[in-house]
């Protein structure tokens, strides 16, 4: 196994139609297809680092802002930002496309975090990630701070010691200011 | 239009089994099918508090800790919390259930938010919701706080305006406590 | 393995949205599908009274009287009625919701019937079902004349046997009237 | 429009195989999907008689003695009994097949009934059926015995009216013996 | 195993429905969808004259000049035309029907090719094939010239040694014309 | 509408996993899905060349050499390689990838055609081609070849005039060699 591996040795890209079945009343396609549709980009993401059998271990806060109509293609990339012993989080980013008037938007970016594991699903090592790029880096350490929210909210760990989340929300800032 | 509604008038529960199709190689459910259902059990809460078509606005963070085996009933049951304006908040709890094992666990609890909008999309306004049991309250009550972290995460409210969010990371009793 | 179970111990609520693949030129629920929900929201049900792998046994004539629309949100309802040796009765009733228009109808009422099998798929023996609200007993009761009906019409009991099954043809009384 | 057409103008042949998530548990064909497919195959065979959009008005009693195993080869024909003004009884007959082990085995008779409409829904005359062999005209006859059923369980006929009923149960002889 | 068997051993006849999902933006069956029933249908029919698993060795090039309509009904028509040690050649003939509307068209012809193998996917010798009407004749002598043209697609035959072949493109008699 | 587009414009890559439902009795991709999803990636290609409707016209010989296993990752790409008036001919090419065991292999070479059209589905005039690397020249210039033979088989075109075709076959050094 390699001590680490490329963040482009993990990027997938999902080109998906968007059906009849797929929509709801206003002919959008669902949000729960769409997060379907990155949970399978992602997992092939996460599986491409490893070289594993992966699980989904968390999706983080997802928004809908741009309905994505019936007759659309819809475009996902992914890749792996930083790994953290067994554990992974992927980037995925979604583009809506209406290709008979030519009109292509952003309109999803979402982390997903999957764990490898061996055949009896036991947790297992895996490489670490080497970004390279300026996005790369700054997803890389990004990663962190995404982590101990996840963390927090699972109350898995407790907020004060959560120093790097506490950036996002300028807390730390403030408390310097007085 | 009602002014307010009880939080019962929006429980829907949904069952489902775990087919072939719907697991990855370890013969459990996919993460990504899980939050199809999510999407359609809360959609239909959604839909039954303001008699109105609905859109997915958000999903919260969702963490997978329990897998669900291939053969398992998972029961998904769904209520509004709270409204705001055209848009609610969704409260998902999820059961998977080895019948023949007489087992039911309990495996994730997870928040959806749905927007209210008449027949060309545009947001429409909806009755308030009423909590009336403790736990109805404490949920209502906790809508505001985790409406702050998504608007925070989306980059639509400045964090230093969360005042409820603060409450959740323990950042007010550690300024206090100086 | 207990001696008897309440009917409430095998109820069953299942929520689905009817989408296009569902539906007819007509733009309503095709009757297949219909059933085909009918047989799973059922099986869950008589797993749930005796906790083993269960087969569809029989489904009773059905009939269809109300049109379900595109977009209708469907609820079905099913508990077991009656337990013979190792099969079960199973009652099923659905609701159709047209929710933006408020309206809500009850379309169907059907039986199934289950045979609860070991891994082998050799029938086993099951609790006994102890009805308690009225309705539940007047289910448990007509639960033998449907018995009798579907084993006179699948050939198995010959009509003079069937004892409880005259009363539903009130031919009992035609004789006595003589 | 014709005034009668012939049983065969009106006969269709489906195949299915027996896929993974067709099957439940124990890897047999779910009772429900079989009778989605019935459904399907019926509706065409009452379409080709009367040449109109039908909606599926009924199912009979189905009893479910053969299991069906994965990758099963399932042949289900159909073909029209008997119309009543602007309905029609559909006969299935379905086979199973293990090809590789050379083995074919008749698992179900099944009728269903269908309504001819019009692009509004509403019912519509068709034409009669013309019976030519003798298994036709003797499904040709029974198909007012098993209206007769179907009316009294819909409680749509007064059991004493259902006169060609009675012949089914051997009432009469029964009361011709006294 | 027989040593010959006869065409209409191998006949298999599918119906389907065309679903919203089946089709494209002008509300026509997607190519593809047909192209996946063509292999189903003609998988069985390769099955039924060697009585073995089969796997699917090539599609012969397949034109679409007829669009065929959400709701129309598609009927498929196999049987195998002739058997080479191991591999067997199906031919599929196509219709779309319109049934409300009285018309019915052939809108496809195909050939399929399958290999037959036993459990651990290895080929195995299977019956040959006893032609007897002209029509099942014609297509038996041409499937030595579509082989060739197929081994020749595929790099594995020389044109030269393709002498079936030729006939298709009338070039011996252009040479014999000089 | 541009005059001329270049081959990249028309890139699409698809990644998809292979389901229990999407295999055969050996547990493989059945033939007929992988053709199903060759042409939703190459009707996407098509239609970013044209930015058009696009309807599927033909799919060339396609030959099964390599089963893909249940679990694979299956990698598409297609793009336009010339252009007719309204038709376009794609290349697919694709990939099957066992990740756990680090291996991945080129399983398939296809190519699709497709006419573009307008809402009445009456064809119209496209964009043509202009090909830069050596490979995106090679298939250019094969694209004639290809054309003539699918003319030739559909008996669109008489073989004696399809004068790129001979080559193929090396019918025309047989003669220049006499």
């Amino acid at each position: 196994m390699p001590k680490k591996k490329l963040v482009k040795e993990s990027e997938v890209i999902m080109t998906e139609m968007v059906l009849p079945n797929d929509t709801n009343t206003l002919n959008n396609l669902m949000g729960g297809k769409l997060m379907h549709w990155m949970d399978v980009v992602s997992a092939i993401s996460a599986q491409r680092h490893c070289n594993r059998i992966v699980v989904t271990a968390s999706a983080d806060n997802i928004s809908f802002q741009h309905p994505i109509a019936l007759g659309n293609v819809v475009t996902l990339k992914a890749h792996v930002t930083r790994a953290f012993n067994s554990s992974m989080e992927v980037f995925i980013e979604v583009w809506a496309e209406d290709i008979p008037a030519n009109k292509k938007i952003k309109t999803h970016r979402a982390f997903f975090t999957f764990v490898a594991v061996d055949q009896n699903g036991k947790p297992i090592e895996i490489p670490e990630v080497e970004p390279q790029t300026p996005e790369e880096i700054e997803l890389y350490e990004g990663a962190l701070r995404r982590r101990q929210l996840r963390l927090v909210l699972a109350k898995r760990m407790d907020p004060k010691d959560a120093v790097e989340l506490k950036s996002i929300f300028g807390f730390e800032e403030e408390k310097n200011n007085k």
